[in-house]
């Protein structure tokens, strides 16, 4: 299927892929190395936890899901798939998230430590509640088959707003969580003497805003969205009322009509029809 | 000049003006009230700076200079004037940067503490240094008259990226600050006793939060952006070679030509002379 920048895309895919693989195992060396290991005996080997799947949901898995439409091997496949794809990430993410939050309240429980005090605690909680929501949500409007289409492309640009909303304010979560532990377990030698610790999960914090950086960039590229119809047929109306607007564009492009052309046609005609909706809509929700 | 959902675009200007202004406030009120005040002596009234400025230049400066461009009044206004007065506040923004980190530095060396060892100090120097960057870059590119055409529509997009990404990372930053500060601070009563000033700064860091989120909700919505050109004249090609394109797309259109329509005919014509650019670049930079 035709991209394109399909090199620039794929290089970007694997340093995503590779970058967002990296801060996993950062995330299981410096709990298995430094900080004793995981358990879930209440202990914080059971708050080890809490790091390792907060970046492998929280950060990788959302990470991917993000940017699963926009796999142009993908392209060909229905659209309920994808959808499917999308959201059982996002499920596998908040699964990995709750069983997380799980570990720190029983450590806490366990080491008699009040809960949620803290900037972290709050942001953090708050990240997962509306991520929960967001889910639910987007299950019920896009997933199940009775939403209309008009509410669809209404909560579209709303839904990949809160969407990359969510991610990035769970990265800020995360290196405000980093933050706090470095604090706390850098005692002696002090985090302020570079101790082999604090600078491997300083890197750490720089892996997880580089994987970040990647998947916005990733997301944000108009000429990598999936195209709006996987089998693209020259000048079939997407739809609706089209006031003979294509065939007659289409018409006047002639000679050298392709796809590019035609995908530019049913745009106009799309927006044409209701300039007000976000162009993602017009690509994701019909 | 008419704008769509101009009403929601007031709202959420005004909701934005109102929650930057919030966060200054409580930044004021947390060095004022709870830190000791403000002074210039290397002692922690020193580092007090260091907070007020980044808020008030890295936070609420940099998130107006990024919609400056959205504000439909000034798209009477000609295009140098309006890149003068984005890169003018981001020049203001970067003068209050540095100053805060003058600050810091200061405060560090007068009570002799190391210089940054931690996350929030690695990540925070380099989004100083790539902002200053990017400030010199677009000024030389953007502002100047030399650069060619071809390599601002090529860097456009970078631009509009990279100062998204520089803006969130700056929050993250902060967030991470307020994180060290408060664990450093709040001993007695411990943060964890939830002690008002932990629980107000904790307030703050949401309310920097909520300001990034409605700056980022501003400018991605693609009907506010600014118009392409200022005095939109009907079916005046817009530079370069039309093949006859609009003109039969706007013969086609025909009893419903509007600017709406003349938009998007100037839109068609210029995505198929280069289907790759961003449609970002195509309204600002020609």
């Amino acid at each position: 299927m035709a991209m394109e920048g399909y090199k620039g895309f794929l290089v970007l895919l694997v340093s995503a892929l590779l970058v967002g693989f990296l801060s996993v195992i950062f995330t299981l060396v410096w709990v298995l190395h430094y900080r004793g290991g995981l358990g879930w005996d209440g202990t914080d080997l059971e708050f080890n936890w809490h790091p390792v799947l907060m970046v492998t949901g929280f950060v990788f898995i959302q990470g991917i899901a993000i940017i699963v439409y926009r796999l142009p091997w993908t392209w060909k496949c229905s659209k309920l798939l994808m959808k499917s794809i999308h959201a059982g990430l996002n499920t596998v993410a908040a699964i990995l998230a709750t069983i997380s939050l799980v570990a720190v309240f029983e450590n806490r429980n366990y080491r008699n430590i009040t809960h949620l005090y803290s900037l972290h605690g709050w942001v953090g909680l708050t990240v997962v509640i509306f991520y929960v929501l967001q889910l639910l949500l987007g299950f019920l409007v896009f997933l199940l088959p009775w939403a209309p289409l008009s509410f669809r492309s209404f909560l579209m640009p709303i839904h990949v707003y809160s969407g990359l909303l969510l991610f990035g304010t769970a990265i800020v979560t995360i290196l405000m969580g980093v933050t706090e532990k470095l604090f706390f377990v850098l005692t002696n030698p002090a985090y302020s003497t570079f101790p082999p610790e604090g600078v491997f999960v300083n890197t750490l914090g720089f892996i997880i805003l580089v994987f970040g950086g990647l998947i916005f960039w990733i997301v944000t590229r108009p000429q990598w969205k999936r195209p709006k119809e996987p089998t693209s047929t020259l000048l079939q109306p997407n739809g609706a009322t089209t006031e003979g607007v294509e065939g007659s564009v289409a018409t006047s492009y002639g000679h050298n009509m392709d796809k590019s052309d035609s995908e530019l046609n049913n745009e106009v005609a799309a927006r044409k029809r209701n300039l007000a909706l976000d162009e993602a809509v017009q690509r994701s929700t019909m």
